[in-house]
C-alpha cells in the first residue's frame, strides 16, 4: 500500500473503534491489530493515538456535515425529516464515540476537535439558512436555528442513554420542535411571523407541520 | 486571615478574574495582584491555576444551581420565569467565564470541571421535576426536560455573542419554548399530554403560558 493509502485505512479502521466504544477505551495496539501492521508502523504515519483520533474525526465530521445536505426541492418540513433521518443514522452508527465527543472529557476535549464539533454546526446552520431561502438572518431567526441545532445534539444524546424511545418518534418530533420553536420566536417578533407564514404556505396538508397542527388540534379538544 | 479565610478570599478574587474574561488569558499573577499577595503564597494555597479555576468553578455550580430553587408555590409559569431571570442575572455577571466553559477547550475541559457543569444540570433537572410534581419521571417526560435545559444554555451562549436580543425577550421566551416543547411531546403521547393539561389547569390566563397562547392565536389570524 502506499503511504496515503495506508493512511486513509487507518483512519478507517480507528474511526469504526473510537464510534463503537469511547476513545478512551480504545488503544493503539487495538487499531494496529485491526488493521493488521504492527504498532511501530501504526506510529510511523501518526505520531500518537490523538492525532489519529483527529483524524478519524475529521472525517466523521466531513460525513456528518454532508448528512445535511438536501435537495432545495418540495416543502421544508419533508426535508428536515429526511435530514433527521440521516442524522439519527449517523448517530447510530456511531454512538459511544458520538456520546464521548459530545459529553467532553481530557481525551477528546482538544481546540482541534473543538474546532470540529463547531465546523458541523456550522455546516448545519448553513445548510438550513438555504433550506430557508435566507442569506442575511436576522438576530432571532440565527438564535431559533443554531438553538434547534443544539437540541437535536441533546436530544440524540439522550436517546443512546438508554434508547427508551423509539427513533422514528424522535426524528418527527424534532421536526416538530423545528416548527414550535419558529412558531414562539414569530409569537413575539414580526419579521419571523413573515418567514413562519411564508414557510408553512408551501407545507401540504400532509406533511410532518401539518401532521403535527392535527395532533394539536387533537390534544386541544 | 486563617488558612481557611484566605483559600475563600483566594477563591472569590479568582472567580471574579475568570468570569470576566476567558480563564485562558488569567494568570497567577494576576490573582495574586488583585488579592494582595505574592504569586508564591497563592501556591500555598493551590498547587496550580487549574485547582484555583476548579475551586472557583465550584463555588460558581453552587450558586448557578441555587438560582433554580424557588418556592413551590402559584402557578408553573411564573416560577419558570423566575428561574430563568435569576438564570440570566448568572450568565451576565459570569459571561466571559460561562461562554469559555460551556464552549470546551483545553484549559477549562478537565473531568472535574465537566463533573461539575453535569451537575449543574443534574440539579436543574431535579428540580424542574419537582416543580412539576413527578418524582418517577417517563422517558419522554425527561426529555423534554433534559433537552430545554441544553436549550437555556445554548440560548444564553448565543445571547451572549453580541447580545443582540433583549434578555427579557429570550426568558420570557424560553418559558415559552417549555411549554411548547411540552406541547409536541403531548401531541405524540397521551402520558404527556395528560401532565400538560394538569399544569395547564391551574395556569391564570395574564401567566407566561397564557400569554403565549394570545400571541400564538394572534399570530395564527
Amino acid at each position: 500500500m502506499g503511504v496515503e493509502e495506508r493512511r486513509q485505512q487507518l483512519i478507517g479502521v480507528a474511526l469504526e473503534l473510537f464510534s463503537r466504544r469511547s476513545p478512551d477505551e480504545v488503544s493503539i495496539d487495538e487499531i494496529a491489530s485491526a488493521a493488521g501492521i504492527s504498532r511501530p508502523l501504526v506510529y510511523h504515519y501518526f505520531p500518537g493515538k490523538l492525532s489519529l483520533y483527529e483524524a478519524a474525526l475529521h472525517r466523521a465530521s466531513d460525513e456528518l456535515a454532508s448528512r445535511f445536505v438536501e435537495p432545495r426541492e418540495g416543502p421544508l418540513g419533508a426535508r428536515l425529516l429526511r435530514v433527521m433521518g440521516r442524522y439519527f443514522d449517523f448517530v447510530d452508527e456511531h454512538g459511544p464515540g458520538f456520546s464521548a465527543l459530545m459529553r467532553g472529557g481530557p481525551a477528546v476535549g482538544s481546540s482541534t476537535t473543538n474546532a470540529l464539533v463547531d465546523s458541523v454546526r456550522q455546516a448545519a446552520y448553513v445548510q438550513i439558512l438555504s433550506h430557508l431561502g435566507v442569506t442575511d438572518p436576522p438576530a432571532r431567526l440565527e438564535l431559533v436555528v443554531r438553538s434547534w441545532i443544539s437540541l437535536a445534539e441533546s436530544t440524540a444524546l439522550i436517546w443512546l442513554d438508554g434508547r427508551r424511545i423509539p427513533r422514528a418518534e424522535l426524528e418527527t418530533q424534532l421536526v416538530h420542535d423545528f416548527a414550535a420553536l419558529t412558531a414562539v420566536s414569530a409569537a413575539h417578533d414580526e419579521e419571523m411571523g413573515a418567514l413562519l407564514r411564508r414557510v408553512l404556505a408551501e407545507e401540504p396538508a400532509d406533511g410532518p407541520f401539518g401532521d403535527l397542527v392535527g395532533r394539536l388540534i387533537a390534544l386541544a379538544s
